[in-house]
């Protein structure tokens, strides 16, 4: 790390600096500008450098700390040069292929779940998505069906052969849903939950990592590599949109962090645009654009009759224009190298 | 609420909108204008407004779909005019009194909360603060001591007499730091954990709900009408910053909150300088901003060797400088006809 | 427009705002709910709809103003349900071909411009871009060679037939610039430099009009309206990422705009991936997700030589590199059914 | 500046590095540890600082280069320790009195300004400010009365003896406006026209700079650099809200900036609570907040009739309510050892 001192620092203080550090095991070299003293610590094997970083940005003389190193390993592309593939009841996310999880907001019923899911198959879809604990801004509005609604998402399951992924909103919910889910979701939420990221980690199942509408990129890393120091490497990103001063979307959709967390990390990432725009009649050419900025995989909001969901109708496609989406899906995975 | 349809729209879907609102117990005028029809639907007691108005977007004719009514009802300034005043542990906040709650970040031993509780009330603080259960982003840094650090709570407590605020984290602590709090705090990061708020609402402790970082006004009021729809309507806001493109503080503190807070609820509306600023030098100027505009206390970090802090070291004032500025607070109180 | 007052409106009130709406020539009708009156006013031919809006909300009853149509016309999909296609010096934007204009942030020489203007040609790009007059958020920096650099501009036209878009920067330079360009383009920085967008709008040249980095959509299109009325109906939009908390990137590159634009207008949108990520390892995969998403066309930087560079290094691609992405960029072209 | 290379970097490229920033001047010291090589240079008297880090950056093995130095030096408080008081028309920012400008947004007319004059400086204003040229968002808005009112502002102060403060949107006005003018405007869309600043700068008038809806206080203060590096140093801070996603208040205002710019310049820094709330019932608590947070002074909107005024009604105070904010504005600024 850097450590900037302010204008007019002694020298007693840059040496209480420089033995602080060094007493933490870091070789320090000092450089003494016109107008700025500096210090440059390298070497140290600390778990502990945001906390010596804190500490020294609380001494008075002390202007800011500049960290070098990022604040995540397990997930780092450092760490882990090649790129993850993750099993997901044995589709694999992160190859070549763009893997396409889509269905329901809320499971709402038994006959929604199992039409849905074989129009999402038929289509190209390789795993069906569906709410059973919903998180809900609203106290008045439908908090999803719960352990019935894994039931249903399992027999739909046995029915199309498909995978399914759905939401864990709580930390006591996490081996419940894990008997039933082939990939666990945290919702973007839930992304500062770090109880719940712990007990994510201890569990034997993937997990879907929606980044937080209000996170960084490196917040988002931070959260993974919470996942990963739990004992759970099976991560997949996902990214959702985030919260900007723009209203005409619900979310601004922010295809950067796509290239940025594939460059950070080893872990596929891939994209949700319903939730990022709230609106259907966005969803194709937001899809579309993920695909082509080289996202893994799409998570898609389909409903046979959205003006009668019980939740997210706004932003959820009837099964025909899914079915026209894959097909252009298909052809710019294509123009990529990839496929569906 | 008033449905705004799509240019073109015919009188068979004019019709459909008209009845499905009137099926919903609405009374519904149709505006008929040269761009676009209108439709006001108005008089229902229909705990499922946003549902209904979900539905209405989802239907591909409808432009969009204007409330009129706020999405919360028991904490609003309408349900009860009058200001609420909430008892914590006999000190009352939401009166003519600025109520100071003051401490260090982290609980880290006892003789550092007693020296610290000693001196903030010395200074007028009226409430200790200190965290037991501590959220971190990073899962390498200092987790908190746990009901340990309850219990140094509560000595400290004792010693000094002033009631204790404190952080719940998961939902599984609600009972444990409920059996040692006055005053039961929900951090930024989990004012989006409805099942926390919900175990909150169902708690017979005050609640202090800070607002989430990237929450709006309307959604931090809408948390606090899960609690009180949960039972609890016993809730004190916090505002503590929220996260903007500016990067010379950690947060923006948005005081304009305050004031649309207190204008729209009837709960008291606090202020925590030391979040949103990350930086012990503001501290004071935005904690004397907060009172000047209206707030009914203060939450501030107080540590006797910010240095030496495990968390939060700093933005964490010096028990001299903390003294100091009390001075200050009281005489902006006064200015605007408040006590301390 | 819809006019909600505060609860408790009494009838001489609901009177007054009736009265006020039907002076200005609105058909008005009054909805008494239990909670609020509503008012709705339809039908005005009102050139001054936002000033009649602001004198009702500063009625001390009135709650707030719904305003039902769009705050511009000329510009609007309403007004003109084809898309326009617009002539750079003979090269269509808006049509079915993606249009990639490409050059160095800054002219800096002659045998720069000319090599680069080669360069890019032979790999795809149908305009040359240039800056001649550079608005540097520091006085310290290269501000550009300005005529100088329009001749050198003019000349490398010469040598490969390839339009020229540069900025304007200035209400003093748009007859200059308009001597030498095919296409002026306005920087993010100016989108609200009204004065300038009224020159724009007296000028016989086509607008590139850049989205203000700060600017909704709603904004934007305000702005291209400014431009619109003043007489000139040749704009050009261009998306070149917006301001939010997210450090990773430069800017947020907001490829839902794009969609929402070209849904809300008939004017063509194109992207600039360069300015909105800054590093020229993220501009191929934001590149391709703007086609994909189904920009008009792309604005990107390419610089011989980018650590040379007196601008914009760090985001500028090398030649090689903006080969190789025009051919990915023509395969996605293909599969959402465009071309190059 | 500190380099900070990519993992692997060969001695080749540290050596390149290292004589690049030796040939600028800079003394190199070269750090290696396990994970990055880190380069720290100091000393330089380099105008282009930015210039070198950018072609750094454009090296593709340089991950980062971190300034540390700031992009301002004329307005920066190590430049100048004691705080710069600056005259408007014989009124002193910048000391012991915090100075309140009031007026309407828009003149009007002779007798509006007249008896508004009137009863702002009755009740304690120093200055007034009103608007001739109008920079609206709207091209169908009205744009302000020109130089008929800059005519009539200046009967007003012969009337009153009130100094004047009006805004200049246009390099081609700043002539004109400084003849009427004792404090020139710029507004916040301004905020990076580098031209006008230039313009400002080169004026002998001092300048009241409103930061940019959308500017880091960093930006704000290197705009403040341009203005004095033209020649002019009579420049005012004026802090009015920021763009963020909350849509309670028109923009967010931010008074950690006002502390903030208060740190790191010598200059006045005022607040502007009416543009910032856009909501007259949200301006006393803002503007009481603001004073005591610090701020050396007020921008208020004040109109006879809000209900009719052309522009801004809703954000501004009737005279009463003025009067009485001023009597709090008295008090508190005395609480914090101020006067008015």
């Amino acid at each position: 790390m850097i450590v900037v001192l302010r204008p007019g620092a002694t020298d007693e203080q840059i040496e209480q600096v420089k033995q602080r550090l060094e007493q933490r095991g870091y070789g320090v070299h000092v450089s003494r500008g016109v107008a700025r003293t500096i210090l440059g610590a390298i070497g140290a094997l600390d778990q502990e450098k945001e906390l010596v970083a804190e500490s020294l940005e609380a001494l008075p003389f002390v202007e800011r700390v500049v960290p070098i190193l990022k604040p995540y390993k397990l997930v780092s592309s450092e760490a882990q040069p090649e790129r993850s593939r993750i099993s997901v009841g044995g589709v694999m996310v992160g190859g070549e292929q763009v893997v396409v999880m889509a269905g329901p907001c809320s499971v709402e019923n038994r006959e929604q779940i199992i039409a849905c899911a074989r129009a999402v198959k038929d289509a190209g879809a390789r795993v069906l998505r569906g709410g059973a604990f919903k998180p809900r801004t609203s106290p008045y509005d439908f908090q999803g069906l719960g352990e019935e609604g894994l039931q249903i998402l399992a027999a739909a399951r046995q029915e199309t052969g498909l995978p399914i992924v759905t939401e864990v909103r709580d930390v006591r919910q996490v081996a419940l849903v894990g008997q039933y889910a082939d990939l666990l979701q945290t919702g973007a939420r839930n992304m500062h939950n770090f109880d719940l990221l712990k007990e994510l980690g201890q569990s034997h199942k993937p997990v879907l990592l929606k980044r937080g509408f209000a996170a960084t990129v490196e917040e988002w890393l931070k959260a993974a590599e919470y996942v990963a120091a739990s004992g759970n490497l099976q991560i997949i990103l996902c990214e959702r949109g985030i919260r900007t001063f723009e209203t005409a979307t619900r979310f601004t959709l922010d295809l950067s962090a796509v290239a940025v967390a594939q460059a950070e990390t080893h872990l596929p990432v891939m994209v949700d645009p319903s939730h990022a725009s709230g609106d259907a009649r966005l969803v194709p050419s937001l899809a579309l654009g993920a695909v082509a900025t080289g996202a893994d995989g799409l998570l898609v909001e389909v409903h046979p009759a959205p003006e009668q969901a019980l939740s997210d109708g706004p932003q959820s496609l009837r099964p025909e224009a899914f079915a026209e989406l894959m097909a252009q899906v298909r052809a710019v995975a294509q123009a990529i190298g990839r496929c569906l």
